[in-house]
């Protein structure tokens, strides 16, 4: 596939705009008493109108077999192959409540857990305690001072929190402290290279000074941390594309991965249909716009089949307002399946669908799994979306005479 | 995909013989009115009898999404990445003019352009010149003469011009002088590498005698080059496939391409019959055939739909001469895609076929864009063909045991 160094010479800025609408976790697999997905299931006559008016396929997001978390997913559909960028744990753990990060900064995902007497993890959640006593703690430890960092401790989510050191110097490449499993100690954070050994003995200082802090606050009286990780050195979007990219996403963690490839993160409210009034407003101002609809895959991963069909028949009902703006290139696909049967992200192919007054439709009139098997696009990988979204946008010249 | 020194190890000679068709810019999209492309629009019942009997597919010739040139197309379609594989500017505009480049050669691309009493560019093109103003100025520069390299200045169409340096120990990396847009001067060449500093100074000699040369002489007062580049270093057809291969083509930058992977140029008169008449006269002497077919291409360019469809069937017509000499493997593709109705090269993928007495023919009984979607190699990297062609010659050995 083309490289990204490549595809720049021959990027060009024109007044076209792309849509690039991504249901999470799309595709489904049958439910055994239809026999249908939950695409298929779904009354959806705009997402079959589009389709018929599209070149239809399905993607790849990181590889054939393998399930995408979701920021490999996003990373794939934006251009980026997830098998070579990659975003660390602490990191994504950052992004899912919106803290921006700065270059040079580090961050890891932090747990509470329970430690007995001799220091052995007895709970590796501390019984997740509530999130509201996260904050109390959270707050505690992000006194700890230590000299040439400035150390940042931000509640998550029940036993989860992000630590945020920033500073001169630091190196993210650490081992974690936490053994993933019960009955042994917290490991002693280890410089993975030498120029991380300052950054080590930091971790390991906030994680000594957090014991004292936490002693006999019982059960969250020790903390491990894992997924040491610094933003990565991603190209942006418009570096690569000389697009002016925008994204209108509800979660934090999508926010986070588009300002991540330098997207403008836009209001987004808390509908899908808060979503679409943001990309009227903005429209005349970028040329590129990713558009993150979230509940497909929460119900999928609730296992809730029902939910899930309903859940796309709410985004199908609020397509006119999206059609009504006649974007050049639509694209319509999802960043991996999450079948509700499975209950989980999958490895499933993902429906992939390209409208532009030049995409060659394909006889495909339905917007499924095994519809979309049929398209012209065939089966491809995710990275080559966005090199197709610039083809069909007249966005890209030709490659050499 | 098998490299280079990996499949020359498995190629064997063989009586085989191998004919590929190569359609210029023969994929297209549906016209507006009838919904269907201009091959679906052809009366072609060669083209569809062979379908009937091949392979089909659709092919990729640089990258999803990228609209190759006709260089990057064809190298494709014989075995090169054209991602790998590049062919300069200035060697293309040779090739255009059936002018044989040695290696170590240089050549670029020359425009006749205009410049004002301050050495500004007023016009780039010198308000397009005729070719025969053209050839007067070009055997004016072609008498510069400068030690230790030999120069060729040749004339192309209207303001275009080949420099060719021929000399020891020149190098093509060399910066333009031509800025690309009017309100400058042009720029001084410069050396992009140490060793190419030598060759810098005797371009920006040449330039500065052309300019004494063409004062007084506007509109075409001064010159601008551009794509300094040299024959690329690529392993022959012969080399790697054991083939002994001949080219048919009518057009000089085909044939020159040709030569350029190792190619015997045979005539080939005007239409496309001169061209099958020469395939038999030649027929015995090779086991490789490229039949190049231009005005197909032509008439995308033009943006004239039903001339297209027409050149089609022109080439329909002549394909009982061809299909009487019952070659072992016959291929007929394009090296991309050029739809009438947007009068210009494409990204599309370019129908494909392949017949031969092991091709495994599919179900495809017609010759188009959205027939060979369901075609059995499906849709396909370009680079694989010639792979595909070998093995049903039966020219391949077994990999490994």
């Amino acid at each position: 596939m083309i490289g990204f160094e490549q595809i720049k010479k021959i990027c060009r800025t024109s007044p076209s705009k792309i849509v690039l609408l991504v249901i999470d976790g799309l595709g489904g697999l049958p439910h055994p008493e239809t026999g249908k997905t939950e695409l298929e299931s779904a009354t959806s006559p705009n997402l079959n109108r589009i389709a018929k008016d599209s070149i239809c396929g399905l993607i790849d997001p990181v590889s054939p077999g393998i399930t995408p978390g979701s920021a490999p997913g996003h990373l794939a559909i934006f251009g980026y192959d997830p098998l070579q960028y990659h975003i660390g744990r602490g990191v994504l753990e950052a992004l899912g409540i919106d803290v921006e990060l700065k270059a040079g900064d580090i961050a890891a995902r932090g747990n509470f857990c329970t430690v007995d007497d001799e220091g052995i993890i007895t709970h590796r959640r501390a019984g997740r305690i509530s999130t509201d006593k996260n904050a109390v703690l959270c707050r505690l430890l992000d006194d700890i001072g230590i000299e040439g960092v400035e150390i940042s401790v931000l509640p998550v989510k029940e036993h989860r929190f992000v630590l945020i050191l920033r500073g001169k110097g630091l190196s993210p490449e650490l081992g974690d402290s936490d053994p993933q499993q019960i009955g042994l100690s917290p490991k002693k954070i280890e410089a993975l290279s030498p120029q991380a050994e300052r950054s080590a003995e930091i971790a390991n200082e906030f994680v000594s000074r957090a014991a004292s802090l936490l002693q006999g606050k019982t059960p969250a009286n020790m903390v491990l941390l894992r997924g040491f990780s610094g933003r990565p050195h991603i190209p942006s979007v418009s570096e690569i594309y000389k697009l002016k990219p925008a994204a209108v996403a509800t979660y934090p963690m999508y926010r986070g991965l588009a300002r991540l490839v330098g997207m403008k993160v836009l209001p987004a409210g808390e509908s899908i249909t808060d979503q679409l009034n943001s990309l009227h407003r903005h429209y005349a101002k970028y040329d590129f716009f990713f558009i993150h609809f979230k509940s497909t895959d929460a119900r999928g991963e609730d296992g809730d089949f029902q939910a899930k069909v309903q859940a796309i028949e709410e985004l199908d009902k609020a397509l006119p307002s999206l059609l009504g703006l006649e974007p050049d290139v639509l694209i319509v696909t999802g960043d991996h399946s999450t079948p509700a049967t499975l209950a989980m992200h999958s490895w499933h192919p993902v429906p992939f669908m390209l409208k532009s007054k030049w995409c060659r439709p394909d006889n495909v009139t339905e917007f499924s799994e095994r519809a979309c098997l049929a398209g012209g696009m065939g089966r491809f990988p995710a990275t080559e979306i966005m090199p197709l979204a610039m083809a069909n946008a007249l966005k890209l010249d030709k490659f050499d005479a």
